[in-house]
């Protein structure tokens, strides 16, 4: 079969992958094969078209009756929407000092939601409700902003988890406090894979009030969605989104690639894979001497301390990042495209690095 | 051929258009093709691939050698982003009372942006450098905000178009007076098209400094670009995009649907398709007696006024907006899959309906 | 009697005033006096102090038992702060294209609040329900900021006045659309001075819901207020305040200055007289052939027309401003410290260039 | 001598003084009899008055003649309008954990400034290099909001002093990477009064930028000034202070303020009396069994450690604040009106409690 005629060109080999992140992938084919299914004639713009009446009730399906999905272009945006739909003007947001908004984000949180982030360093990534309390008092003080959503991460940027029963604790913690809590869900589907839980488990029924939806890094071309699963909580997305620049003019894109992953299973299907492809790679590092994992390997994110000039070396064969160049520590993503033998591959050419 | 797998399934009509937005319409299929081109492999992810990397000289043989293109999300997000680019805390940005920026983004220029948009009523969508006077003053007095770039529109939100000359002679009033030249290019392929010029005509001929490029509504699955024309003019676009929330993560794939459209001549034909649809539809609705075409019809946008009962017993057949709807005036847009035939009816059902 | 011991000097001569600006002049001596009353020993900081206390219950006498001020350092900042309290972070103002929120704040409201500000032209500064509904529509369109607030200036910019009836008409036009009505009260004294109601006649009785009270431009050293009447109409001013910098330290300072004016009727005092004045002014001027009267004067400005280089020549005796140089328009404000023979002096210079 | 006569009244007992704040503290006499002296007559609005002309004098020859001095309302003001001054749209600011502008600005660097705050742990609310470098990295990394200025406190929010040696090494390396450094002297006379040094030898000569020049805590009204050191380093305060609304339209009242304290010696006559009164204090309490004082007393704080139930039957007499109620830390704040019998008998009385 001849490829369908384009004038763009290839310029990558699709046969290289690397362990640097879960966004160097592409995207699962089912997913491209959706957009296909999603294209010609019209559809009303800006999310008053099938699909995204139709996502409604797959993201029912997964959180609840009241559960309702805001598509939006990507993660940032997808997280400041929703912290500014828990938050009045005046309002902060108790996290992990290691979170996305606060780390990755270049200030869009607080330049963009005008929102004041309350941190907290943590040994692994997770809030607990001691450490919340760290930061959460002073609500009638009006020289503090008001800490009004607890914004936890899962799984975590360490790769690590929270169980059900944590969640649970920190939104009965956060809610005693009169604050919201979001779930930033880039990795959603890693966590609900490896819990072995539907993800309702860990959000609705552990007392989450609003979560970002991850899409890009579980196979999509790009796309999340903000889920407000508790709308007392939740002050109008609909103007928020707008205004945030996150309001998508041909929706249904971005909704058909949610439906391809979320209707079924292909949202687990990929988040299992690249977990399994996570405890292959820990697994063969963990027999190469000299190299420590640091953190539990509980999605599809590997943390592991190793001599720099190892690093380095390897690094000439496989894309992967520093995560802190001074202390040795990198960060091996997989992702649902990661293969048995890339795995083996990059263990391999380790313990060569290693004995040199 | 079978189609390819997935989950999801088609839950609209492909085979029904209207004429209510060149949103409404869905992908190009030579732009879905490129997507499936890019896929596959890893790529280094926020724009360091191979296909964002080749846009740029794509954009280059566009809009000469200085031009840099920075793709984006969405086009109130590259109005946003660029404007952004090229003012300081305290600028403010002359504009159209029509514009874009200032009636459809929700307010995003003010509230992600800071700006403050000095605007002018205009007869037809178009500024003059006599109307630009009309807010360019006082770049001295602190009580104002202070006049930094002047923001134009090609072709503008009323379906008409500036001559090269009236951009030039826009670009050196502005130039004169110290400030910039923005232009809103969400529709420049129209504008090109009827024109029959290359873009770089009417924007680095005539001294625009940097654009909006369109590809949203020329026929991409979602996708445009700040073009900084010239970098002298212009701050740090990098950071400015990321915090703006606009930074693709898989951003392959929205260069590789500019590639497409841009690389050779898909943007145009789009365009020029679009435009004949419009002048097919103005020549027919200038026979029904009794409907007015209101701007002169340059690019894809028929503006008509017509009786308020024909418009909505017409809406129930095809799918359009009042603009004004006290006074009885309609948007016709025209996009890329419009057919003959869909003119042809919709001219002859305005012709009955106006019958009646 | 010897006065006091300062190193500060005198740099300025006392006996000098001009048309300017009514903020040209300085502070009336029972406000100076109040100042003394209120300094020594300790009181608490922020505005839990006695003098703060005490406002409440004048304030209460003016604005009915609902009301509550919150002392600001200055009009801007009592227009941002109000009008954030009464949006939401989507919200829109509806104001007139004169308003000082919109030509004098330097996009204050646009970069501190956020606020879009959706202006109408008008003959006189005055809005009304019909120039209200230019901008008030499209509440559910997600393009478009949401009207939330009209705000009206009393006096206006352009020195005429609003009756009681027309602001009934106006707050009840907004409240039926679901807006709240802000009342820019820079210049409120004059207004309730030059109409000879109480304040609370245009204000409660017509259906204000927060207003601006100006303390500065009535004789403070410095000093605004916002008073909240309809407290459901307004959110949590207390951290609006303090994250928009308005939150004053020793307090006390303003709210005894704001008690100088307000406990009894030095604020009438000092609007009247600057009327009066300003109706001399008028007076003066309107038999001095060639100078045309622009505006009714109903409060302390007086808009003229007249030859463009007498009014330089005259600008060389006493300090004035354009207010359209092009047009040969300019502004005369009296103030609390006008003196007849300031104004006979003045209305003699006119007199004498324009024979010149 | 018959007080000038006012409709004010006396509301507090102007011999009762506490431990609370030097905020709580009214103004210095000779501050309010230089406002006398600049009342009366007319002098241009907003900063072009003879006393901000003259204060201009006063503050080069505190910090050379490269300084400009902008006036503001108050210290938060003072801290954003700095911040914005040195940053662009994508910078973060790095600062002590314990600084003002983190914990007391209602995240007002944040909302107002859009400014991101990279905050470090300290000991004792002083940074170093090495502290620095926690958070001055990724310049280049566009998930990153920038590092582009440094922001200490002299003295610290915690009493203590940085010698003007630290302050250069701050300097030398912010500027080896190409970041400013502000300093928030809220306190600074407080600082330069214990140091025994000009102003300037830990400013200017040290290497500061720009620096907020409080006012308010040495005796003033109301009042402070943002003062540029190194023009090259900061853009366009003017209209950044408008549209920060910190711009007073009378003016002449804010400058001639701090001409009172800074043209000769009022404002270090102010700060030796506090510090000497918290050096009093702290000598007094030192010989009470069971209070610790935490930090070293540098200024005119002092912070202990106490038990619980003892603070709180003293705070019945004397008002003072918890610094950390949980630890049982409390501050004691010396003003520049307190007397030694203040101290004594606060002393007193704690020694009469923790016998209890």
């Amino acid at each position: 079969m001849n490829p369908p005629k384009t004038d763009a060109r290839r310029h990558h080999d699709p046969d290289v992958r690397g362990f640097a992140s879960d966004n160097y992938a592409g995207a699962h084919p089912e997913v491209l094969a959706a957009l296909a299914l999603a294209n010609g004639g019209h559809q009303v713009a800006y999310g008053e078209d099938a699909y995204t009446e139709n996502l409604q009730q797959i993201v029912r399906g997964h959180f609840g009756a009241t559960a309702e999905a805001f598509p939006v272009f990507n993660g940032t945006g997808a997280n400041v929407v929703a912290l500014q739909a828990v938050t009045d003007r005046w309002g902060a947001v108790i996290c992990a000092e290691s979170a996305h908004i606060n780390v990755d984000e270049c200030g869009a949180p607080e330049r963009v939601g005008g929102l004041k982030l309350l941190t907290v360093p943590t040994p692994d990534g997770k809030l607990t409700p001691e450490l919340i309390d760290r930061q959460a008092y002073g609500w009638d003080d009006e020289h503090r902003a008001m800490p009004q959503v607890v914004s936890i991460t899962q799984s975590t940027e360490l790769g690590t988890l929270y169980t059900p029963a944590e969640i649970r604790a920190i939104c009965e913690h956060a809610h005693a406090h009169g604050m919201t809590v979001h779930l930033d869900g880039s990795r959603i589907a890693n966590a609900a894979a490896s819990l072995d839980v539907p993800m309702r488990t860990f959000t609705n029924a552990a007392g989450v009030d609003l979560l970002s939806l991850g899409g890009t890094k579980n196979g999509a071309v790009f796309g999340e969605a903000v889920v407000v699963i508790n709308p007392d909580a939740v002050r109008h997305m609909k103007h928020l989104r707008k205004l945030s620049m996150q309001l998508a003019s041909k929706m249904r894109f971005v909704s058909v690639q949610l439906e391809a992953l979320l209707a079924k299973d292909l949202w687990l299907r990929n988040a299992r894979h690249s977990n399994e492809m996570a405890q292959r790679l820990a697994e063969g590092v963990r027999a190469v001497h000299g190299v420590e994992i640091l953190y539990p390997v509980q999605a599809n994110a590997v943390f592991a301390q190793l001599p720099h000039d190892v690093a380095e070396r390897l690094q000439k064969k496989f894309r992967f990042y520093f995560w802190d160049e001074a202390a040795g520590v990198v960060r091996w993503m997989c992702s649902f495209d990661t293969r048995e033998d890339d795995v083996d591959a990059f263990v391999a050419a380790l313990k060569e690095e290693m004995a040199c």
